[in-house]
């Protein structure tokens, strides 16, 4: 009944200490220097770790990804065929929310030119819309989206959302499919990225969608905020779209190529609003929590919550 | 029926046929330029205008205030002894709800030092307190501080509030009264002045008051933020607080002075948010239609809502 810590740009020792603290009759090991036997690994706590590290555990149950995200996984030809368990965790999703409603706020109450204002000294009132006159539109509604979209109704923000399947939130316009994409988009002024990565969304946020954007809402031009995943933008696209006036500002977290490279333009632009992938860090305390219960449950026989679908990716 | 429009620094043109589209019962006169006979006068819609000019109706019956704020009417001796009332619109309400809440999750999620560290190309994370570690104070429960509060307590900040009667509001501590006020202070990371200004909250928010704040804090040190009134706050003592650490930042829209003077050193303090008074903007059109109602509503002899008590002057 092992337990196999696998994670990488994480310190495994860290993360065993934790999990021991709940679990204290399982064995935990660690990638890649205390492996021991593979036979006696059922599960693996994966974040970053090559496939066939797992693959070469013959009795392994499930994997937990150790972030909300599990694209680190699937994209990984050769993953075992054994559950993938994501983090659904309040206090990740409450930090994911807290960010949107900053960004949002940010730009529909025009802080980066009340900014430039105060660096030039200047006392000078703006047009401001009301927030119920401002569209917000998130992409993907899974418990980010969905919780995100609920803040920003509170807010009083004229908020819909798009997801591939049907969903209901309430006071929030739905669409789903493809189908419906153009006419969320055009309805639009703020765009906020909570899509997984998956071969579906890679590179989904390109000049043409970002183009599709309404045109006629009251801040002037669209704004597009990215708090999910990089690989789900294209970043010369978002930088043509930001200095043509297609979009007219972007707050983005996470980045094609993360740290961010020193070169990238994207640093420069002043409509632009850079955070180094902080917007939902997972609390290694909380997740330790969430894992070790989902192993007891599983263990009393109980069913894996929050698994992810390989069909989807999510 | 008289209705006198009487402000400064707004068009009195625009003010009086907006009245006449809602009144259109009503002669609608304007000051200084068409008085009339001031014994026509009933009302009077009133923005920073001379006391004298009220007092000189010797029938007027209640003088609104184009504002929540009525300090500007209240400061001044001699005005008419007739009931004042304060604008309570939803629409104000909502937008001082947003800039309170872009402010606090501003300062909560180290905006300005994240865009220090954009400016200069840095990718870097700082440690971050979840919202509920992070306790933020009121100053003043009236209608924009119960509505900040709650937005805030949807965020999943840790509420407080103060005020000189008792309050209850869900989800936030209230604490009451003088004896009161150092309790709260003690507890608070984040405070926010919504406080109506009277002679007894002139230079309220002074050197000794903020150094009252917490200072065992998830943020390292308190910030101060400020959407009521800049006479409720001594603007050398901030500067000396936000210089030698007893604040670690502020957000400030209302100042002693406004516009505020070019000369200010606090438009070049980089912990320092400053936007031009511009938190809650009045909508002429929801006044307008608030003032009308309020009127036909009197005439049919209903009460008068969202008076002024000229005792505690709010």
């Amino acid at each position: 009944m092992s337990l196999l810590i696998a994670v990488k740009g994480w310190n495994p020792a860290a993360w065993a200490s934790r999990l021991a603290r709940h679990l204290p009759h399982h064995e935990i090991r660690s990638w890649p220097d205390a492996i021991g036997d593979p036979a006696d690994i059922r599960y693996a706590l994966a974040w970053k770790a090559p496939a066939e590290v797992l693959s070469a555990c013959p009795n392994l149950k499930a994997i937990f990804s150790l972030g909300a995200g599990v694209d680190h996984l699937l994209a990984q030809p050769g993953l075992p065929d054994v559950p993938v368990v994501r983090v659904v965790d309040p206090d990740l999703t409450a930090r994911m929310a807290e960010w949107v409603a900053l960004q949002v706020l940010l730009h529909h109450r025009q802080h980066l030119a009340y900014a430039a204002q105060q660096r030039e000294g200047v006392w000078r009132d703006l047009e401001q819309p009301a927030a119920r006159h401002v569209r917000v539109g998130l992409l993907g509604l899974g418990v980010l989206g969905a919780e995100s979209a609920k803040v920003l109704v509170r807010l009083g923000f004229d908020v819909a959302g798009w997801a591939r399947g049907s969903k209901q939130i309430d006071g929030v316009t739905c669409y789903a499919g493809e189908g419906e994409l153009d006419a969320f988009l055009a309805r639009t002024d703020i765009l906020v990225n909570l899509l997984p990565l998956t071969p579906e969304t890679r590179g989904f946020v390109d000049y043409a969608l970002v183009s599709r954007l309404a045109r006629d809402g009251a801040l002037g031009a669209p704004v597009f905020i990215n708090a999910g995943r990089g690989g789900s933008q294209v970043e010369a696209d978002l930088l043509r779209a930001l200095t043509d006036g297609t979009l007219k500002g972007a707050s983005l977290d996470v980045f094609e190529t993360e740290p961010l490279p020193a070169g990238s333009p994207l640093w420069k632009l002043e409509n632009v609003v850079i955070t180094p992938h902080v917007a939902a860090d997972s609390d290694p305390e909380a997740i330790s929590a969430y894992v070790a219960e989902q192993i007891l449950a599983f263990e009393a026989g109980g069913a894996l919550r929050n698994t992810v679908d390989r069909a989807t990716g999510y």
